[in-house]
């Protein structure tokens, strides 16, 4: 199974991060070939930044995903996520679909612990729009800048850590969603620590991915997804353009 | 009062339509200016058109918006509008919101009847993401495709009208917003013969944009709308990149 | 444009506070008139206050609203609006409905910051039933007595401030609305101390009338809110009477 | 124990009917006295006329509730209920509220079936005020006038059954409301032939008003139905006058 | 009216706490019957437990239940309690299911207080399934360990007695349900230190057993709870195999 | 990876069929065990037969699931899963949570197809009690008795692809859930002829419990589902008391 994934910020750090996690998380047939974002922020934190990020996937996505089998948006709040189930004719996954496709397997409540407070707002969105806010137990971000957001899961660690045994204790949930890709990889080292299970986006988004990829399910010819109908469009890339073409044929 | 009305599709004869009625509704003293998309579709009706309509809509805000008193996102859906709250220091308001608004204070229940079923799928997800949708009787669209969405509202008139009297006989609604641009003007052409108030978008959107930009609320500096923290971007267009930097000084 | 403000509770200081805020928020061409209850309490907490001032307000609405364009309710919990919306020709707005659309249209959650905390339990009613508690972020009110209804929007100025603040920072709301007639006014003083924007009741209620008075719907022949079918009544007032007659012609 | 029913609405011949089904549903032990609204309309449909009806509810309460251990709302949407509750020492329960305790006791979905068409809407909001919504599969109604509301249970008998039938193939209901004093008596008449179980308002209200009066609850002294604060007011009955200022003593 | 009372767990200690206090609440007429599960644990906390004691309640249904006019069963949580509806052909009422009913006849929000933190997560999700979250107002529990179920409510009287008072202070509760059989007969004894009411919930089921009993609903022929069609089986018990075979007759 | 695989219901057919669809769709190296419940029914349709079910779940995973990577609860429904996840160190799924997990993945609404309108009911609540009830866009069942269980998915194809038709065609649905064991491999005849992806209990099942096995998750020591705390019990089956025993050292 080949699976693109698709960073849609511009930090490449963050995509060598995900990459290594998303290695280590897939099968051992499973192939992984990121890809990184060429225009939009260095991380996502807001409505606006996401809709430059969403634009920026479905460009990656018109670009490289012919020949995969599926398709992940590893940037917590999944920008360009449904617009992606539209336009491939492969299973696409966001993290935080996977990452609460995990949660609700795991039963109970969950929180969501992040990188910036300000970031709780958008993501408390998400989370509302994909019909999973009966079970969230609410979001805790790190309350000041962090320097790097390529190594913000290591200079933070104990903070987050103390984040997650706070939701623990004054909310008692059943587990935690560690989110955004830069934390990717945290969840490893700091689970012996707290006494539910802590959810890896980018983890889970590769076993959802092989999950989904392997279930073999055709392209859909009905529905919210199937390929829009044509029509008159101008100024999209070659790419975007030609998948758009390609999808109402 | 000085009000941009951004039209996030490349129809311009949608946009001339658009203009039409939005002087209409405004007051004397209104000035309206409308822009069209540079890139993007001739009429948006699913999470990937959105999506690229959305970025369209940034670029013409960042472009365009200095010296206005409100912004109005032209298409049902309100692609971007968050976004625009976010980033504008003026209130910036889509058809959909100011729609819902409308039908909020008539009072009861209402319908949407609009130009396509396939649009039907992703209204009901921006009626939800707003909250309204425990007074939400249901979609009713054209089943099949229009000639020209610069006269659908001419064409099809005969059509809309008996879904607006179908929701009246069997939904037993109290309003009907009439949804998408291309069909503005309509609810003044067949309101006699509907028996609960139509709801104009263009002309909803610009009397409560009247309303929102005489309130003189300052630009928010805490909360989701709140500018966003500085941080790396590349490969933006110059006005968004600079309203991007404006906005984290 | 012509409106009718009607005061449902009984003090007269709180009707010239309400007149001079809406004056000062209307149009130039808007005329407004105030009147207030004849019957009833000092200002209303509780739902059996409500019921009093219901019926306070249709019978004000049912002797004065002949010849307006527009019908403001003019206390917080909207006393008797949904039975004006029956009852009149016109648009009937109550001070709940008008901020909770502007704070829909501003985005994000709102907070309501009020006079007394027992008042709480019912605005929560209000706002739920009215289908906008899911961007509501809770209730504040002044936890002890005020000296006089008429001057508690300055008597306890930095009070209700510190309580905006406390919502700011605990809550991370994205608007406040300043609720209660008594209240009028209260926004413009301490607004550029407070991050977000607050919404005043009877300014919005204005606003907002002047807007859907503007957008020429007709009277509803069809729906909750068409008038009721004749039947036998007795014990009405004269106008009471005469409207609910008048209706069901 | 004694138990005040009162009929909110004027008619007689109604008043009549729930003293007669209330006695032959109370424990022999119990003691009935109805009463009936001194002003207001026929019946109640729309929110209009319960804001009459839940004045002079009120106005009623305060003249003969001394010395009785419960009271009941006799009128389908329970005018005035929640303003009983705060205003009296002693459980106040309403038509409706009786028979949802009843339908949710029972389990599973409920229907509720009326005498009128256009009373669905203000039942739906009573029911959703109340937090019943989610097992509540819809409204039925007589969809022409009825002749006589007094005898309406006994000329529309035929149809009332088929809407109750209808309700079971179409809807699956578990059981089934027959709403409206009027209706009094109606569910032992057909009884034998709808296969689940009818609530009878009237019964269920006496007997769920029996078992809240004999659980011994002191009255409040805290929460939203507690005594209001002692406020001036005006143009109030003796009564109502009296009630309110014991009320705050 | 016989009403048999059925104790989901083993403790005969809680079944002769159960037993005292249904029939101090019972009508003099009414008989009062107890029995204990003959397998099981000695108090239900948790979903694993509750499948235990809702096996050993319908077993002991299968075994008693003839003859009698209601059935009780006597646990929060109500393990079987939908089961038992649809078994039985009288009304059968869990202790949840009447303390709910009881509060919300009282009005407004409630609480609930308990012997256990842990239990709360189940209480939670009870409360969510029979549809009455949006009045719930949280759970407290006691946070350590108690040495006898049998005699909590005395030896813990004052701790139970400041989480109501914390209720009532902090989340302005309109009234408190003591939950579990283990707490029966605790709200008489301290009723006159809490300001709202507090709901028993062994009192609450055996009033509203009585109400529903004398209801004269005849066994259902349809819906969710009628008898469930003829199956194959094995390894049932005598009388629940048997009662089975009976419901499908 | 070790998977057992639990049918709470006694029929071996069917058990035989879950086996069957399991391997087809496990890993290579996966290894599928099945065990059949030992008392109950044939299949579960209502809650009386799911408590029995539940209880033979507990049992078979007591005696059985040492040494397994995670448990699969092979009936739709998922009786016992809850307690399962209690119980369990490895990850336990039901039918129902996979296949809604598979549902929440594709994105948009799903229909739910099975065997008996009968069952509908009880699939509704348990959707709901999962909180996936915003995407549920309602049941199909056949409408009358089959022949045999363990063939049904062959004997009824036709009718049952109807119903997938329609919930297209009706319902605009985006997926179709396939509910219950006895018609595992169905979707893999029947997918060619419904333009959306239909989707298989026990295929989804397994993928998703090698997804969440693979995860590494500890046992919980925290929360919901953590061990429940000591305490006496009796009559339970050897390996269950084992459990409960080993569960609270």
């Amino acid at each position: 199974m080949k699976i693109l994934v698709v960073n849609p910020n511009i930090s490449e750090s963050v995509t060598n991060l995900i990459r290594e996690e998303a290695i280590r998380a897939a099968l051992p047939s499973t192939e992984i070939t990121t890809v990184t974002a060429t225009f939009g922020v260095a991380y996502i934190e807001t409505p606006a930044e996401a809709v430059i990020g969403s634009h920026a996937t479905l460009e990656l996505l018109a670009e490289h995903s012919a020949g995969y089998d599926a398709a992940i948006i590893a940037a917590f709040g999944d920008p360009g996520a449904m617009a992606a189930k539209e336009m491939l004719p492969i299973p696409a996954i966001g993290l935080t679909e996977a990452a609460l496709a995990s949660a609700f397997l795991l039963g109970g409540r969950f929180a969501i612990v992040g990188i910036s407070e300000r970031i709780g707002a958008w993501y408390q969105n998400v989370v509302e729009s994909l019909g999973m806010n009966a079970r969230f137990a609410g979001y805790r971000g790190l309350n000041k800048a962090f320097a790097n957001v390529g190594t913000v899961h290591i200079d933070e660690k104990d903070r987050l850590l103390q984040m997650c045994l706070s939701c623990v204790e004054n909310d008692q949930v059943d587990s935690i969603i560690l989110a955004g890709a830069p934390l990717a990889g945290l969840a490893r080292q700091i689970e012996n620590e707290v006494p539910v299970p802590l959810i890896d986006g980018v983890g889970s988004a590769v076993r959802m991915a092989e999950a989904m990829g392997r279930s073999g399910y055709a392209p859909r010819r009905s529905g919210a997804f199937s390929p829009p109908p044509v029509k008159g469009h101008k100024g999209l890339s070659g790419p975007l353009s030609a998948m758009i073409g390609r999808a109402t044929e």
